[in-house]
């Protein structure tokens, strides 16, 4: 499904920085520059000037500092040039699909009001970063763009909206920085908010979930899907009181990481769960599969008394026909384990897990979990309105961080060095004396719109300058000397084959041009 | 220099979202895609589902909440879609001009140590948001993208660079929203790192001021340069004490704001200079000129003898010379009473002002003060380094709000509306039970990378669908019925001219990108 984008497959040097599409009018499926495994790109020196490609880690010290440590927080990262080129082209492929499906961008404040945040995400409410009372407002960092998302909703009184957002949030977690966990992230979100007919949605948002990480080319994965509807009939028929629910959910979450018996131990000994509750509630967790297992449980003699199994499952069941539809049910696992973490959710949940292949080409496979998930939450925007109206809403966070580690990890192992300039033409000289000429012909590239350096130098010499190209992988050098200032003419030289040509000074921008085109 | 995009030129449907540029082979000067006064755009209707455009306003309250205040914090706003369409056009034409100047972008942290922000900011460093202790670190949110830059190039022991960075920085100022003044704003900072031959760099960050504010056409605008050196000088031979060399700068800063006679009462009176001293501080502060100007003060009988002087004084006309090569000293003024605040200034110093024009259009102009500023810093990376090693710097800052609240208030004042999604294609049907047929055909279109939209309803009436496409400016819409389904075809229908043509269904996704062709 992935077309490579001209530059990209035809192994030349990669096009770098933020790059979201033109207004796309033919409307082609995502180009990205990079392909997976990365094409035999022509690798750039480091050897030049402001060539140097620094590998930031997380929070890493540059050792001491007169007096001031020398780092970033803990849990946080800089991001060198590198690191942002392939970035803004994985947030761009993120955007381009975002819009094919018809969002508009909105932007919320990092700052949020404390109580905007209190009583929306259960046990992690630990980890919001907290600012000082300054004499005014109570203020926290966002911890994710949803909560915003609803205060945003409410405030403005907006029942109805198609957006998405990518920012960064802020968990005082701790960092598993080797698995691209961080305290400052960034998600990439996409929901709807509005009454609508049941599971279409919901069902556009696995859909997008299924285009994101086809698209990414990041191998095999799966999408587990449950709600929270048929989670809360399972416990109420193995008799969890009410009260239980949420915590019995957060530890049911687990079983992905650790296997039933432990989970079973901490439902016992840590929740005080009954064991029979425990095993009972063990029979239905540790169900997945298809449509088939929809029906199976539709007849399930205690599932099928309880009401808000039935909506559940009746949903689910739609659900399942829409993704027939769109082809995509190969990759969705109707999973009865899946909880997921946070408070809000009151319908279809899911989560998207790359799955690790046999035939594996990096060397040191990066484990990551979930690169994908969201749901559905009628309920949150409601704890804004002053009346208390409900805007049911269903989105899904892309979970990037995740993403780029391992995509980073296959750059690192390829060898294969990512062009951080786009400059086009270095302005050079031959002789001393010159540098009013370079500027001049600078001047006139800039004006004309051509991605143009010079060294900052009065005399550079034209070795040192030649190699600037060669180091930067910059196409071509525009020469000015003594013999052509007084020709008329620049040499404009070809730095990959040498060629040289003089080129009238008024044809210059026009053969420059000519000589860039793809 | 500016040309318009071509859809803006054809007063056609604006495209909309952030679009920073392909790789842009030939060249061409930033084509904007909204042009200055704005092109008759084809308004889009607010009438339809998810169309609305809320008009946010700073910290504006939307009516209590069930206890919680609904609200953004004091100085920051959210930004609707609207906003955020022009502000990343804004954005995308900053950054293309970054990167005709061969800059590379890094990221830093929103959070630092609160020690890498000490001492860099002199009075203002009150204004600094401070996170709460919660048991590590001691944290800020950054103030500037220059600190945490100087800080990156230290802990990096990087020498040379020649980067830009985009990204929101906060200060706890007292906010004046209506000049485009918040405590969360986007900074666009382009900075040279690294020892060069004099000026040459510096002519180039001028010179990137100059490219900017014309790609904008903001109207007319002045740049306005001094150096710290030459003030230092003229404080020096007017008898002030080197300690009261930053605290008189910053008095002197004010005098764009207000008149030469409260300045003067403010130095004798708060700051304690003698009235003799500010006296003879006045008639230096009050000069600007060009070239002519550093002649003279070349030739003052005081400052020729102070060795600062000569050497700013010396840069000063170098400076010039090169910013004739570039053909911009035409709104460039050498103003002595050029101060700015920030400590860390070392050399040049600049600012650039919008000037008020006699036919401006806008009903109620804006006041917005300088949109642009910078300057040399040659000490900040040393005061990181532990060895205390000086990279020279010097770089220039982007007032991207204050560009943005212009821009806005004229987009207000023209009653145009901005597209803010990209649908190219609504997916409607004419009859009921047909909502499988619609999310095959969807599915299909998504899978085509065309960008597609359906009503989340069972059984819409084709009247609101048609009027949806009407109302958010949707060209194209794919109509499957009964009889369409029985030919094996699509009615295509033309949104604007209500043309409907059947296709056959194998030939749609061709005649769909066919039409959408530019």
């Amino acid at each position: 499904m992935l077309r490579l984008g001209p530059l990209a497959a035809a192994g030349r040097l990669l096009p770098s920085g933020p790059r979201l599409g033109p207004p796309c009018p033919a409307g082609d499926r995502v180009s990205l520059s990079w392909s997976w495994p990365p094409p035999p790109l022509r690798p750039v020196g480091d050897r030049g000037l402001l060539s140097r490609q620094v590998r930031a880690t997380a929070g890493s010290a540059g050792g001491g500092g007169r007096g001031a440590a020398l780092k970033t927080p803990k849990g946080t990262r800089d991001h060198p040039p590198a690191h942002v080129v392939l970035r803004d082209r994985l947030l761009a492929a993120v955007v381009a699909c975002f819009k094919r499906h018809g969002a508009a961008a909105i932007d919320t404040p990092v700052l949020e009001l404390r109580e905007t945040l209190t009583g929306k995400y259960g046990e992690d409410a630990k980890l919001i970063y907290e600012l000082q009372d300054q004499g005014g407002e109570l203020l926290a960092l966002r911890y994710d763009l949803t909560v915003p998302f609803a205060r945003y909703l409410a405030m403005n009184k907006i029942t109805k909206m198609k957006r998405y957002h990518i920012a960064k949030v802020y968990r005082r977690d701790n960092p598993a920085t080797t698995r691209g966990r961080y305290r400052e992230f960034y998600q990439c979100d996409f929901d709807i908010a509005g009454q609508f007919d049941p599971m279409i949605p919901d069902a556009e948002c696995l859909k997008i979930v299924h285009e994101i990480l086809s698209d990414l080319q990041l191998g095999d994965f799966l999408i587990k899907v449950n709600d929270r509807r048929i989670l809360n009939a399972v416990f109420a028929v193995c008799g969890i009181p009410e009260s239980k629910f949420i915590t019995t959910c957060s530890t049911v979450d687990k079983l992905d990481k650790m296997p039933w018996e432990e989970v079973r131990s901490e439902m016992v000994g840590e929740k005080g769960l009954s064991p029979e509750a425990a095993d009972h509630i063990g029979e239905y967790v540790q169900l997945h599969g298809g449509l088939d297992l929809i029906e199976r449980l539709l007849q399930d003699p205690k599932l099928s008394q309880n009401k808000l199994a039935k909506e559940g499952l009746g949903d689910m069941k739609l659900l399942f026909e829409y993704l027939t539809l769109f082809g995509i049910t190969g990759k969705i696992s109707f999973d009865l384990s899946l909880a997921r973490g946070l408070d809000y959710y009151t319908g279809v949940i899911f989560e998207a897990v790359l799955l690790q292949q046999e035939n594996d080409h990096v060397e040191e496979p990066v484990s990551v979990g979930s690169v994908a998930g969201g749901g559905r939450y009628d309920g949150l925007v409601g704890m804004f309105d002053p009346k208390g109206r409900k805007v049911p809403c269903v989105g899904v966070s892309i979970g990037i961080e995740r993403i780029f580690s391992i995509l980073e990890q296959r750059v690192k192992a390829s060898g294969d060095k990512v062009r951080t300039t786009e400059t086009q033409v270095l302005v050079a000289t031959p002789q001393k004396h010159l540098l009013a000429a370079r500027l001049k012909l600078i001047s006139e590239l800039w004006d004309a719109g051509i991605k143009a350096e010079m060294l900052y130098k009065k005399d550079p010499k034209l070795l040192k300058q030649l190699q600037y190209c060669e180091d930067m992988g910059i196409p071509l050098a525009a020469i000015v000397g003594e013999q052509e200032l007084t020709d008329g003419v620049i040499k404009l030289r070809d730095v990959a084959t040498r060629e040289e040509v003089d080129i009238p000074r008024e044809k210059l921008l026009h053969e420059i041009r000519r000589r860039l085109e793809p």
